[in-house]
């Protein structure tokens, strides 16, 4: 991530270096930018069934291929800052905009709007690589406080699980994600039309929780 | 899958060829068994972003090095046999057990069930790779006459999307299956009794289905 430049530290020798330290922070961050696009372009164009190659990894982002290792050690490593940087492009922008925003709706939204930052496909990925250290909910905290103003404002009924309903959630929204436009060439529709039809199911699913559960 | 023996054939100079081509396609089953397994043992303990070597799959099978396209043309089409493997193996008894199951327990035991199948991550792995061919609603037809039967019990309001409704249930267990350990890891359980809290939600939403959607 670049470091902020602060136009009062512009003066001097200590400046200086402060100037010289934000461009190489500046040029790794490029750099690191330029490999994690090749590698998700790499696999788009390849598959992964063949493996992930590093060096054509650092070849597509015209790095020396030796370097590589300077800034990925590994190709764990190197897809997860890929799915950390598509994750923090937009969920940031994306949780303003849901913000008081009642369960349903909420719910629905980020549904609907889980296309946009694609994560579910690379972690799956680095699950069935053995990589026992991928986080399947980044925001779990923040969305379980959500839930809990939710149970609060009367939307869920306060008898539910809010752990396990934010668990299902997400396991539909990642199983809904890696799966979207095969799920929507067998049942011969396109993904919008399918997006829209699941999303009225999960409305049904979500309205529900203002009830204790009925057994 | 080994042809049937019957013992009525077995005389004659007919029957000799018979046998001997009944040995020939169990040696094939044999060794595409053989090439399943290693392949599958191979992902399991070196993952997949450093690539599915053919070459050690064979080895890790006993079989000639060049014979393995004889068996599979490429790493999809072995992939693929896993899939379906591990999918016929169990598939059949566990549809056999959930005969004439009413609608919230049937897809209850689906979800709980998913497990011993475990296709997902391979089915997902596929997906990932760009295979456009991966079926992720194999029994769907089969399913959704299910469903329809469920409507006419009156355990499924009749103005409920019933694809939608199974795209969105194989949604939820896919990604549930993929993530199921992340996810309890993620909550300080274990995995049992995350997939019983669960499913607890998912009575819930799956009892909702007999009333007509709220809005």
């Amino acid at each position: 991530m670049p470091a902020p430049i602060t136009s009062g530290e512009e003066h001097g020798s200590i400046s200086m270096a402060t100037k010289t330290n934000t461009k190489a922070k500046q040029n790794r961050a490029d750099t690191e930018r330029r490999l994690i696009d090749s590698a998700l372009d790499l696999i788009q164009r390849n598959g992964v069934l063949a493996g992930l190659n590093l060096r054509e990894v650092a070849d597509g982002a015209g790095v020396n291929r030796g370097n590589i290792y300077h800034y990925f050690g590994s190709r764990r490593e190197l897809l997860r800052a890929a799915i950390t940087h598509r994750f923090d492009a937009v969920v940031k922008s994306l949780i303003a905009k849901r913000r008081g925003v009642p369960f349903v709706d909420r719910r629905l939204q980020t549904f609907l709007e889980t296309d946009k930052i694609q994560d579910s496909q690379l972690r799956a990925l680095l699950v069935v690589d053995g990589d026992k250290t991928v986080d399947p909910i980044p925001r779990h905290e923040a969305m379980l406080s959500a839930l809990r103003q939710d149970v609060i404002d009367g939307d869920i009924d306060r008898t539910h699980d809010l752990e396990a309903l934010n668990v299902a959630l997400v396991a539909l929204r990642r199983g809904y994600s890696i799966f979207r436009r095969p799920l929507a060439a067998r049942i011969n529709t396109n993904v919008k039309d399918l997006d829209e039809r699941v999303a009225t199911i999960l409305r049904t699913w979500l309205e529900a929780m203002a009830k204790p559960p009925a057994s």
